[in-house]
């Protein structure tokens, strides 16, 4: 049977979600809790390939899975088996041609901006630390001008080859809540380091550097060099996923 | 001149306060720090002594320092010197008898319970995870048998020999935020291990092993046996200390 399992995760100890040699990672370190757990080799698919360093707070995966487990008991039983750095929150049987990458509708990631004069032990892998005061209201005004069906080849790095560049950003705002500012993406899909260079842009608009009405101009050069750096992984966490599937869409 | 410093850390990988042969701490981090900046040997004198794992939101340190670096820019300059996990908020010229732990007239911990079925990986090292329901109303109302002038004994560990068991517990509680069970404690001093206790006696409550009318007697007995567990160091931070000076008082 096809089961879907709810996760969240601290990416810092990890090589980002795809297996690897040499290098311990989310996919692997799910397949081998499983593998202990019925005695079976799996193969686990996963929404989106994140980074090193990466986080989620909410996150799908499905799996080929022959237990006689119920779903209820699923979570309970998997987290025993995983790091305390990984959590199965739950479990559900969906149909056999379900992918957690290939049936995903949309997905939302949060990038966390710490900006304060001093840095915030607990916040250590969790937020980006950025001491220069941001302008957010410019930024969530920058934001606006991503929403929409674009070519984003000036938002993105070199990675894996891909047919097209053009995604639809479905949402797209920046919000300052005391010392942290949060951008969030919702898109039919991102490119590689999409939303990362969208927080390094925004983060230049919040600095002054690039003003908020520059981001059209940036997006048609579809010159990577016009956009703002690609902001680093610590802060970069998937949120939240739609399949139209009201058992498993969710937000963490 | 005698400088106070305001700082936070995240104890996860520290064994503890105090300076110790072969293990690293904060106090030897932060001496090392001073001495790098400011190329003399010093000893800084910490509020309270917390165990390995043990975090602070809100603790004072002192040192005799000979710079000519100004208290408002003491901060970043520590802080380009200290690892990622221990920050300096503020530093504050003090008179030549203060210390930071003999100065001292209350201090207030917050013990962090993360009370719910399923961990949660961004709370890893950063509360006690505890998935029994926890009662908190109940155990707030045992928390209130805590406050006042008692003989602790019943409530701490075996730890270097103190003059009298004797404490005055100025304020105790235990309140819901969500999935979150905080219990805050605030006294003139704290015997070994002392809020830990309180702690798991208080989940012990929560749990309904012992009941609020029941704390009374615990501390009378004056017998370890008769409390609860020392919950783990990782939910345990100093969030508050106060020395009757308006410029280094405060919380975190």
């Amino acid at each position: 049977m096809k089961k879907a399992l709810v996760l969240s995760y601290l990416g810092s100890n990890y090589h980002g979600w795809q297996r690897q040699k040499n290098a311990a990672t989310i996919q692997q370190t799910i397949e081998e809790a499983i593998e202990r757990l019925t005695g079976k080799s799996v193969y686990v698919s996963g929404c989106g390939r994140t980074d090193a360093g990466v986080h989620a707070r909410y996150y799908v995966a499905s799996v080929e899975l022959d237990t006689t487990i119920p779903d209820e008991r699923m979570p309970a039983a998997l987290n025993a088996h995983l790091p305390e750095d990984i959590a199965v929150h739950k479990c559900v049987t969906v149909p056999d041609d379900f992918d957690a990458r290939f049936s995903c509708i949309s997905k939302e990631y949060t990038y966390v901006i710490h900006n304060s004069r001093t840095r915030n032990p607990f916040l250590k892998n969790q937020a980006c630390f950025y001491p220069q005061q941001l302008d957010a209201e410019a930024m969530n005004e920058a934001a606006k001008y991503i929403i929409g069906k674009h070519d984003f080849a000036a938002l993105k790095s070199e990675g894996t080859p891909v047919k097209s560049t053009v995604r639809t950003v479905l949402e797209c705002s920046a919000e300052r809540d005391g010392d942290i500012v949060r951008i969030k993406a919702r898109a039919d899909g991102f490119l590689y380091n999409m939303v990362r260079t969208i927080a390094g842009t925004l983060m230049y608009v919040g600095i002054g550097k690039l003003k908020p009405e520059d981001i059209p101009k940036v997006i048609e050069s579809k010159d990577r060099e016009q956009a703002g750096p690609t902001a680093p992984a610590c802060g970069l966490y998937m949120t939240s996923i739609c399949y139209g599937m009201e058992e498993l869409d969710g937000k963490g």
